[in-house]
């Protein structure tokens, strides 16, 4: 049995308790909550489980393999490195941290104590995000022309990040996974609408080497809740929903043709295709069910994790750039490689 | 009555001329277009009205008093102005001209002989479109927050003109009509996919003095046909959808109430406002017929069109700028006042 | 040639002649409406073609071939019957008459002369419903277990048929095509709203001698336009939603399995089958193209039509026991076979 | 303090007991289910409560004042009749009983004993129900023409009541509580799939004594779910989506007029009346809590509960009505008054 700590009972803790409870191999040994109240929560609930408000205790105890991190992104990078320092395997939620440099020497140091660092980009254990990389990795979805996302809603105004730490974060992550390239350069654009306040509503677009292009909107400010996300590639083209109850990919066998004209090399004919449209069935498996198994399965394995510190760092530096880009309007920013 | 003489019978033409039908106090003098086809159909169902390959027969009538313009973009400037010259009230289909130098022109040629210049902002013309400048005039979004709008679908691709300029186009004249500020800056990203082809995709954003921001997505690579417009207020929120048989716009009492903690000026309470949503019982009119009956309004009193060659001239501006922004991965361009 | 004339020239008339005009093979000789402002319609548009109030000038006409008919239910058996007896094929808009003898005569008339006689059924024509028909014949769909559809909206009232005759008609004459079996019995149920009025609202349900059952509801009085059918299946089921602009038809890889538990004979388990949906792509052709072509293929070859006068006869024959259950608060009615 | 006892902790009593913990005046006392597995979740999430698989300890306990059944149809009145008996106020999951004649029994029983009886016929609870009912009993609706609705989805198989007895009871005990007047008269149809299997799709009609019609359509073989009532009215017809995230209710003010013809007693014009739609904000209280509050209420004042025992017997009538009906391909049946 390995056993886990967690940091944080707050909107995301309880979900973690759950899943880690219900995932055979782990043991739940101790939660830390600055509030009290929360904490009489799982005492109430969970008899057996150490509470304590100094998160000290969590990484100090000796039965705690590893430690998962749910507290405000500010606190990721110090609470993490203690942990890793502890010598326990950590699970951070995302972003990963609040700078690229502390989330790179989160990496490092996760490397040279050859502990398990995995951050919990959530959306990558979907069995809809699960199914867009199989379908762009399969060659299914042909060249990808590209990644365009509407992430909207009313509320909620977070109080330690804006939308682009809160929202977007989920589709870089997304982006991250499926797409074999690596985004060169981002753009940001934003307003906040509340005085003194965060970025409320942004576009960001990425740029990549190739003919693809990948762009968000983001909003807190919406009257309508919308999750939506169009591929579009040479061969398929593609409508992921998040809010479907079923269907949530529709793949549609659509697209252009171009015959050159082989009377002219400067005329072409453009053609347009436009075939069945499918939506396989996807699995109905909780996706932090998903993630927690794979948590247990590289701790055990020494494997890698497919969002692993090295992702969760490339998106922390997709953010930082984003976020700087939309000071200037958003002037083009070039991503690290 | 007023004589009227039509140039080009291709997509739009036959829009026109049946609309100068039934508009009474037009009379359809002449049709011309280069196609023989075409102008075939023409002498079929309308035997009447002279039929001409030279549009110079149309302007040079003395029967024509007003000219309307559905050539392909490159040559409205030419044509236009002849028209002018030969001393006829002019209606130029979207966009006015190919380059803003070209749009001015227009405008002082119009002015200086006293005659009506307008540009078939069609979109300008629905009750739809009319519904919202109401609801932005008469305070009941309150201050505009953002206009955002998604037009995609899966063609047409054109031979002469990009997709800023055959489908932004719509929401710039929309934005200049419905808004009584007017942008400053612009800035665009987009992307080909066909080799040597016309830009197929594009993300545009509107800066405005206010803290107002607008945003365009225009595809003619999307698997789905949407035509979306958000509308973000202090005061109410809007949903345009131009796809809706009914119900093409809903009005939402939702929003942000932000309270100001009196014991701290650094915090601030941000609240969610959720109200009814409302969805106005629009006319059925069709647009383009507002548009005849509007243009002979201002040919008969010498008012000035809502959409007046200054309207078009500023809209050819924004695509102008977007286009060349887009050339620069979106580095902003600011727009002459 | 095949020379067509058209009697009745209001709400569905127009439609004929323009596709008889683009159907190679008729020529279009006259049309007769007893509506003065109606016939200088077709003057105008169709300066060839004889026109005239008086419906015998149609039939009695040499060039004339073939007559179809689109004139009020209550004129339609001897308007037809005149047309037969003149030696003309007659297409005849649905339903076929007003009472089942009257079909039956017209049946009988045609037989005897070997004239076409075929029924203007023409959602049969159309490249959902022959999707539909295709799947359940190939046996995609496995044993037919319902057909259920929705038919509603707000208006058009009419004033010589009641909602049955109206858009029920629609669903019997497309139950009658589709599926091999026949029904064995009709229940309907409804109301009339208005004053002295026509049934504005019903339920109409089919009773088959096998597993299947097949309801309707039609009405006149729906705040919303509904025109879906369900069809379930032991292998597959099917939505099809006629005002779906693309995606039509979408069917599921959905249903139920039965486990018969070897250990009781009084036990079953019963499972669920959840699999993959696949929207067909479907042809764009007109349907009522469709149906003038096939009359026309009919008329030359001597084939029977898919939906000829003996469909037609069904047809009426479930709407007249419709409307005896109706007025019984639904008994049942057998069907005579 | 009001002691609660809940018999039953199968799908339905977990919700149960949920609830009477957060509903302040409720003490849970003890829970009873002859599953054992059940009864040590019960211990292990509420240390405090007493577990039991013998129900008479339930009611035999002097700290219960209250019975909450959640058990199988087929054991509601034994179990409600005891529990009366040994003086304790009851609730009872819908449907009251397996037979009109052991839901009057019940009535009688609480009656005499002064006993509050009340049945969980949730839906009359929630936010969306109750403001139908509003609507309805403050003349927006005007009169009421009709009431439709469409409950269907695939699954689940009951293993001990059909699809009316599971589904339909929802509707049935809407229309008990929403509309003034009540049903003279059923009729149902329906079939079952599987061999020697429950009814799995049925139509319902309930007939009134005044210009409306009720009618249901329930289906455990479909493959999309659809929970959607239609109401229409003289002066609002109204579309209830209980799968709308959102807008749930969408009055539309539509509808016909209809204007005698002064010169002829036989001639009327209909018009139709289309104006806004509206989609009024409903309250998120979770429509179990308000039943258990409600309940609670009832027992401390005596006051009759909104859905209480005779309610629960209206709805059993009209139930096995509909089931003789449906024996019967639809013959209507009278229901006593």
């Amino acid at each position: 049995m390995v056993g886990i700590g967690i940091l944080g009972y707050g909107y995301w803790g309880p979900n973690l308790v759950r899943n880690f409870l219900e995932t055979p191999g782990f043991h739940v040994v101790a939660v830390a909550d600055r509030n009290p109240a929360r904490l009489a929560q799982v005492q109430q609930r969970l008899p057996g489980v150490i509470t304590t408000s100094d998160e000290r205790e969590v990484w100090e105890n000796p039965q705690v393999d590893a430690v998962a991190i749910a507290t405000p992104v500010s606190t990721h990078f110090e609470l993490a490195m203690q942990c890793l320092r502890a010598g326990k395997h950590v699970l951070v939620e995302k972003p990963l941290a609040a700078t690229p440099e502390h989330a790179a020497r989160l990496v490092e140091e996760a490397a040279q104590r050859k502990l398990t660092l995995m951050v919990d980009h959530t959306f990558v254990y979907t069995p809809a995000v699960q199914k867009l990389k199989q379908l762009i990795s399969d060659g299914s979805v042909g060249e990808t022309y590209y990644y365009d996302s509407v992430r909207i809603n009313l509320g909620l105004f977070q109080s330690d990040v804006d939308v682009l730490w809160d929202l977007a974060v989920h589709d870089l992550s997304i982006i991250e996974d499926i797409f074999p390239d690596k985004p060169v350069a981002i753009s940001a654009q934003g307003l906040s609408h509340v005085p003194r306040g965060m970025v409320d509503m942004a576009y960001l677009t990425l740029f990549f080497s190739t003919q693809m292009i990948a762009h968000l909107h983001v909003n807190w400010l919406a009257p309508v809740k919308v999750r939506r996300t169009l591929i579009g590639g040479s061969r398929k083209m593609i409508v992921y929903d998040e809010l479907e109850p079923s269907e949530k990919i529709k793949v549609y066998d659509k697209g252009i043709t171009i015959d050159d004209n082989p009377e002219s090399v400067h005329q072409r004919r453009i053609g347009y295709r436009s075939g069945d449209m499918w939506a396989p069935q996807l699995a109905t498996t909780e996706a932090l069910r998903t993630a927690t198994a794979h948590f247990l399965d590289c701790i055990r394995t020494g494997r890698t994790p497919t969002t692993d510190g090295a992702a969760g760092l490339r998106v922390v530096r997709m953010l930082e750039a984003a976020s700087r880009s939309l000071q200037q309007r958003g002037n083009v920013v070039e991503l690290e490689r």
